[in-house]
């Protein structure tokens, strides 16, 4: 058995236990905002997701301008939502020191 | 004097000599998508782009997923393209290796 897509209710249960996430619009996907101090915390911040997206991985769809860093997770593999993309909100989360 | 704009004949010069990159639509910017074998050779090139971006105080506008990375240049400070914008590209192009 691989990996299994989220039903509704698990992604009902997800997002409110890590909140500052929503879905995205008309895909199965989730998304935050992330800003910090200037381009340095921002790529810092970046460069600690990397490490563990490719140790897991599991990448995110992530956009950065100067201090703001815009992520979207989402599992190709399960075409939709995936504990993997909760495993890796969770560890976002815990690293963000705005 | 500070930093001037680009006059439209030296962007064109500038976009001619880059090469691979061209205008974004309806906005005084350049881009530029390049690909990598996989992520982390992806990142590893975000990382050296950062390390010059952080200090040339010059940062990109930049996308990734997987192994792509889109990147926008524009400086906010002219409203538009300045030699600031064309040095990233160039250092992009140099350090780039497909």
């Amino acid at each position: 058995m691989g990996l299994q897509k989220l039903t509704s209710q698990e992604q009902t249960d997800a997002l409110a236990a890590l909140k500052d996430w929503s879905l995205v619009d008309g895909r199965e996907a989730i998304k935050r905002t992330l800003v910090f101090k200037d381009f340095n915390a921002a790529f810092g911040f970046m460069t600690r997701v990397a490490l563990y997206a490719d140790k897991a991985d599991h990448h995110p769809e992530w956009f950065n301008v100067y201090n703001r860093v815009e992520i979207t997770l989402a599992t190709h593999d399960v075409q939709g939502l995936s504990i993997r993309d909760i495993a890796l909100a969770k560890f976002i989360n815990e690293i963000y020191v705005q």
